[in-house]
């Protein structure tokens, strides 16, 4: 009998993005990737959040980060967490040349914490033994890992979906999964993105097959937009585009750098003369051009936004052309991808996207895919990870299908502290975890009482009193009132006048005798709560300040 | 040679909803539907938005509104209209039946306006003729509209689909369609929200089917959630309920409202006993009732939302309960209605939605519908409505490929006057278009620089700062700085006084000699701003405010 293990998932359980899952034996600690996640609607001005790893406690415990591949959702907490916690980070060559470009900007004396991990070899950390096992994903350098610790064996298949043809012939070296099978797996954390959709996923190849197919009907230029590390999709964006005659050029600070680093290994193969520098490529015919880019999530600042609203001079949507939308509409996003859609048509455009035609696939597992590696590696438990809840659910669903009891798979959120040991797993408690706001560019961090108050701005607007009393508590100026996002532009100084009128009939009928400073402020912002909500139930934030000279 | 009639569509072509259109012979006008649109994120604080109708000029003109049926995307819009121009409105007795309501509610004096046409009757209204055509779509009571005008012929689709197996066994007018055929038609207004679609759009029946197949194997509460408006499909869950020896109760303002009309009007039939009221239901044993609600899209307020949130202490969502969302995802609320998703399955239930069940399908003409309706009606024109630029773009695209060149057919946004002479049809200048923004149940119009206002508090916060001064310009008191929503609450007081220490080196260095109270409160603003963009790149809204005392 060996000593239990402890799952704690500080992040990605329950929600996409933020994946931070801490793997526990006694004291010891690693930790299993370290994400972000983009800022949505009720995140006001907020540019991306962090999981908040306090749980980690004071630097000493932890011994290691270990990466399955270079997802922004997977790596994008790491500045963050290497700056209180200076330990080894394990992962591919392809994913350490995200996270280095990464820490570069935000913690560079970090990078020489990073250590270069080949598919197929282990490393240490502590009482881990942890493999980095080739799989294949919408990103290149993916790797589930094979972790040891006190005798427990525990599978984690990072992103992966299981695609018989990847495009750069590396598959899933499912001779080691089915090695760590053999030997006896009492643990797979498995991908449960899209566990709900039955079949396996198709792969990557269907979108060379559409490209091959839709861009001998391009008359004008092509526009790819994807993600930048869906290097992949590039290399089959260059293949089809070669088979044209037409030579590819790369529009976006992303693009450009993580097609570099794909390039300087291996996984991004272009032919000599298929790619082209941006500057050369302005003045070439637009028959012979494929442009791809950033921006399919139309993304303020991103290449495609810039095209579509004109502010790349020397790339233009002109008639005839056609936009291939490569990606998945993330949900949240939609209205604003529609939005730029067409914005495109306008141009004259013709556009591809995923309702209309074949031009994405998934990267996460469906069932079939997970099931095959329930097959390859026969784990005692299942613990479904990476995944809103309907889609942990759907992967608990089909593990009871297959024969697992809620003792050996079940669904935990964020915080749920999972042990593993000889009985399966359970619940054991759980500990706090949370998210950062990160914005401006800044790792400040914005807490959730501001944000409410933002959201409170943002709905209704802002009154503002202002008045000055003598030290007696007499008015000697104002109160005036002023609006910013209440009522139109045309109104708001009616409005405020109004306001102010009934503020000095509140002060003839209500005020309290030698009041202070403070009481007026209280007053007066009763009294305009009061008049905004019988004018239309209106409620913005009101503030009064009175000054006591 | 017969006079030219204009086309001026002020809503619903390039955006979903607030279809209005105005048809126009000489000086006569009459307009075809008058509805509103749902707010959206860049949309703060506003309930939803209505067409700006301005361009109708002072009453008289209009001769008479025709709706061609009763959702809010085609009615919302009315009490606005009515409580200026006094026309009669033209409508079935179901879409009458949902006007009646709103306009009671908010323009109570215009409902005697309000003038029922069975499907097949034909109206007047100045030189104008019409013929109201039954047409199926995903709600009951909805026609088409066959218009004569001076020679002239139009056939509008209104919202559409041509359902073979309809719910109530009232199928499309195909007969009155091919009469106007064969008496010539010069346009045909084509709903285009699926022309991107190929085939035709399943029939209402495929729903009914799935609720068979999954009802069954609900072993607590099953829980329906739809829009209101679609009668048929309560009506299938009514059936389906007691094939399982269900009963059905209602749930939600709406539903109850609506149904009740329905019921009145023979398009809901329920069997004796189908139906419990809603008090009755309460103690129900679990497996012997179905709730159908509101609350599909999670709009906050609704049946289903009160109900996930534990607000309807006699309805409550167990483990062994299957919820049904039946309905589409609406582009930008697919993040809130995930959410809602997760909460039902937190609280035990097993999620039916479109994206893993047949529980849904849409009430719009896929490319097989508009061509059934193209080759019935045999127009000489065609223009696409109802639907964002991609949806028409689709529809034109479907047309050329049946022989329509563009004087025949071509894509018209709001506010493009579209002429219809012997020609065919071609733009013909614009007019001004727009919106108003309704909030707070009120018909106040917010305007787009108060919305401005708030998006910016919203994305930033707010930062004030307010002082006295003497008349000679000497500041007596301040200048005190306060935030709101631009740091975390713990650290807001702490910036403030950095902020006016930073204001204090401001008024020692910078300030002008004899300033007035505007130059301080300008001296103030741009200090602030400096001060908090250099502090972590913040942009809030900065307000100064100096009392001269």
């Amino acid at each position: 009998m060996s000593a239990p293990v402890r799952l704690v998932p500080l992040g990605g359980l329950g929600e996409i993005g933020l994946n931070a899952l801490v793997i526990e034996a006694g004291d010891e600690r690693i930790l299993v990737d370290c994400g972000l996640m983009f800022a949505q609607d009720h995140h006001p001005g907020v540019d991306y959040l962090i999981p908040d790893l306090s749980y980690l406690g004071s630097p000493g415990r932890l011994r290691a980060v270990l990466l399955t591949h270079g997802h922004e959702d997977h790596i994008g907490g790491l500045p963050h967490l290497l700056r209180r916690h200076r330990v080894p980070v394990y992962g591919t060559a392809m994913t350490l040349g995200l996270v280095r470009e990464r820490l570069a900007e935000h913690a560079p004396t970090t990078t020489s914490l990073l250590q270069s991990v080949a598919p197929g070899a282990w490393v240490e950390a502590g009482p881990f033994r942890a493999q980095f096992i080739r799989i294949t994903h919408s990103t290149a350098g993916a790797c589930a890992l094979g972790i040891e610790v006190h005798g427990r064996r525990i599978v984690h298949t990072g992103d992966f979906k299981l695609d018989p043809t990847p495009v750069d012939a590396m598959p899933t070296d499912e001779a080691a999964l089915a090695r760590w099978g053999d030997g006896g797996v009492d643990l797979l954390c498995c991908d449960s993105t899209n566990a709900h959709r039955p079949g396996p996923t198709p792969s990557e190849r269907l979108v060379g097959e559409a490209l091959h197919r839709l861009l001998p009907d391009v008359e004008g230029r092509a526009w790819v937009a994807t993600f930048a590390s869906n290097v992949h999709r590039v290399q089959q964006v260059i293949e089809a585009s070669r088979a044209v005659g037409r030579r590819v050029t790369l529009l976006g600070r992303a693009m450009v750098r993580t097609t570099r680093i794909a390039r300087s290994l291996g996984h991004l193969r272009p032919a000599p003369g298929d790619l082209v520098p941006e500057p050369r490529s302005r003045g070439m015919p637009r028959d012979s051009l494929t442009v791809v880019l950033t921006g399919s999530q139309a993304e303020p600042g991103s290449a495609l936004w810039r095209v579509t609203r004109g502010l790349e001079p020397h790339h233009r949507i002109l008639p005839g052309d056609h936009v291939f939308l490569s990606s998945r509409l993330i949900p949240g996003n939609e209205r604003a991808i529609y939005r730029q859609i067409d914005r495109c048509i306008r141009l004259g455009a013709r556009v591809h996207y995923e309702e209309v035609s074949e031009i994405h696939v998934s990267g996460h597992a469906s069932a079939a895919d997970a099931r095959r590696v329930v097959e390859l590696t026969r784990p005692r438990c299942v613990l479904p990870v990476h995944g809103e809840l309907r889609h942990l659910q759907a992967l608990v669903d089909r593990a009871r299908g297959l024969g697992y009891p809620p003792h050996r798979c079940f669904r935990a959120e964020n915080g749920v502290v999972v042990r593993l040991d000889d009985q399966g797993i359970r619940p054991d408690g759980t500990v706090p975890t949370g998210r950062l706001y990160v914005e401006a560019g800044t790792e400040g961090d914005v807490a959730d009482g501001a944000l409410a108050d933002r959201r409170r701005l943002g709905r209704a607007g802002l009154v503002l009193a202002v008045a000055a009393v003598d030290p007696a508590g007499a008015l000697v100026w104002g109160p005036r009132v002023e609006l910013r996002g209440v009522v139109p532009d045309d109104q708001a100084s009616r409005e405020a006048r109004e306001a102010e009128e009934e503020l000095a009939r509140v002060v003839r009928r209500e005020a309290p005798e030698a009041p202070s400073a403070e009481d007026w402020e209280t007053l007066f912002t009763v009294a305009l709560r009061r008049h905004f909500r019988r004018r239309g139930n209106r409620r913005p934030v009101v503030v009064a300040t009175v000054a006591e000279v």
